[in-house]
């Protein structure tokens, strides 16, 4: 009897494991082969200032840097959007807003500010931070805000090939997630999650479903990269690649008056930080690194067709 | 008889204008004789632009440009109220903003935007011009927005000295003007209006008080001036400059990438125009140009205490 049970155990691992092994990875979903090197190099905050623009734009033109997302509610939007008309097949999302992080530049929200009056602080803007914002958020408001975002962008003629979260305000929590992919499933659109972030937050493993469309791993710089180390660091953690869907996510600004004064006292994303983001990613070092190791770009409007 | 009427109407004429060469002029109610050449040299639209902001405050430490007034619902209103702060005594108003005219670079309501629908365009903006605002505007619609700014401004800890209007909307005509009169009354504040408007527009003088505070005349340049006539042009004018109240109306930013971004495709009023007014207000010559004709430079501030 003992020995049956074992066997039965036996026999059903092996076909939860061969199950495991014949669901295919978003790699092979995309129709490349499992141990493809797929990587997106996305630039974010999009219309947050003019030197963001002109940054992403010129870093567009080289073709390395391949998508981007959009600030709807920041003051340079018109002229973002203007490139999004020209250029139908960009690859653009939006950046769905809801913290104004920076003291001499801020912005608050789309929707009537009466009718979201959880998401702004005293002085009408988002709050300066990702979990003031969460703390206070009212998931509905929240859910009106951010579609308030997408019918403006649409309006404008951004047609969107993704969405994500400026400064992850929408994973803060398991609500405000839910709300996040109820927008985004309503719009057929894919949302940035990684697989690689399953560990640290329980509630997104929960939240997705099978078919929902995610990359593998998020690879950003952090601020314990010394400036000359720049270029260095991304070379490694591009030359060390694993297999799969990887999303490189930067920053792109001209270390500007403009943004000098957008990110005064605060170096961490700020105008030079944006600046090196862009140096390596029009570079050619970069461009090599690629071709040396077999990486090839794709876009969120690919992971998005496999939505159903 | 007829001798009679006829002397009878020689002394009242004597008298009307002997009753009007005692009704003291503003400069007079300031405590200066009636000769005196008084000027406010004031720089608009301070709050629109990091290159707006840190031109005005480079020009208001010269002594030079005295005098500014904020766009509220624009993106840097909160690096210009943090000057504001640190300097209570400078004299800042607000400039009352219904527009949004640049394409690249908006602004909307402070507001809730569905409480001030007639002040938006289809993007959620306020519109480009001044004759489409007052075209759609609620005179009421325009009362909540400007009281909202005024709250908005004071809530930031900027206290104003006097109030004008972005692009003139407020002036466009007779109802506007009485919205923007009211409220200025009601926050005993002195608003921006020239005697010698008074020819172009019959509802000014028919809507103000003999207690309300104004200027003479307004000196500002205009798109018809070369860039190397400018300082030649604003010399000449100080020159010639007649006896009583005088605002010189500037326009301070530098030709950056920021402005350039903000003012593409329109040279009137846009980065080089405003870079030029730099120049003249804090040079040496401008120094010069009010010693050499007597002319003392006065605020805002000065006028409003006229008002009781």
């Amino acid at each position: 009897m003992k020995r049956t049970i074992v066997t039965a155990l036996a026999i059903l691992t092996l076909a939860l494991t061969t199950a495991r092994a014949q669901e295919k990875t978003i790699a092979e979903r995309l129709g490349y082969p499992r141990d493809a090197k797929l990587l997106i190099v996305h630039g974010d905050d999009l219309g947050m200032a003019h030197s963001v623009n002109v940054a992403s734009m010129k870093a567009f033109a080289t073709g390395l840097v391949n998508s981007g997302s959009i600030m709807v509610p920041c003051p340079w939007l018109s002229e973002i959007a203007a490139y999004a008309r020209a250029n139908p097949q960009a690859d653009l999302g939006l950046h769905l807003t809801l913290t104004s992080e920076w003291t001499n530049l801020r912005w608050g929200p789309v929707a009537p500010r009466d009718r979201v009056s959880s998401l702004i602080d005293k002085d009408g803007y988002f709050y300066l931070t990702e979990t003031d914002a969460a703390a206070h958020a009212d998931p509905k408001q929240v859910e009106m805000e951010i579609m308030a975002q997408i019918e403006r962008a649409r309006a404008l003629g951004i047609q969107p090939t993704h969405l994500d979260s400026h400064m992850g305000t929408l994973y803060q929590n398991k609500e405000l997630f839910e709300v996040f992919l109820k927008v985004a499933r309503s719009q057929k659109l894919p949302v940035r999650v990684a697989r690689s972030w399953f560990t640290r937050a329980d509630f997104l493993p929960e939240t997705l479903k099978q078919d929902d469309v995610y990359v593998d791993r998020v690879l950003d710089i952090n601020p314990g990269v010394a400036p000359e180390d720049w270029a260095r660091f991304y070379s490694d953690e591009l030359k060390k690649l694993e297999p799969g869907v990887t999303e490189v996510i930067i920053h792109l600004a001209y270390d500007d008056s403009e943004m000098q004064g957008a990110t005064s006292n605060h170096p961490n994303w700020g105008a030079a930080w944006r600046q090196r983001d862009l140096e390596f990613f029009t570079s050619e070092a970069f461009r090599k690194v690629l071709q040396e190791n077999q990486i090839k770009l794709i876009t969120w409007r690919d992971l998005g067709k496999l939505i159903k």
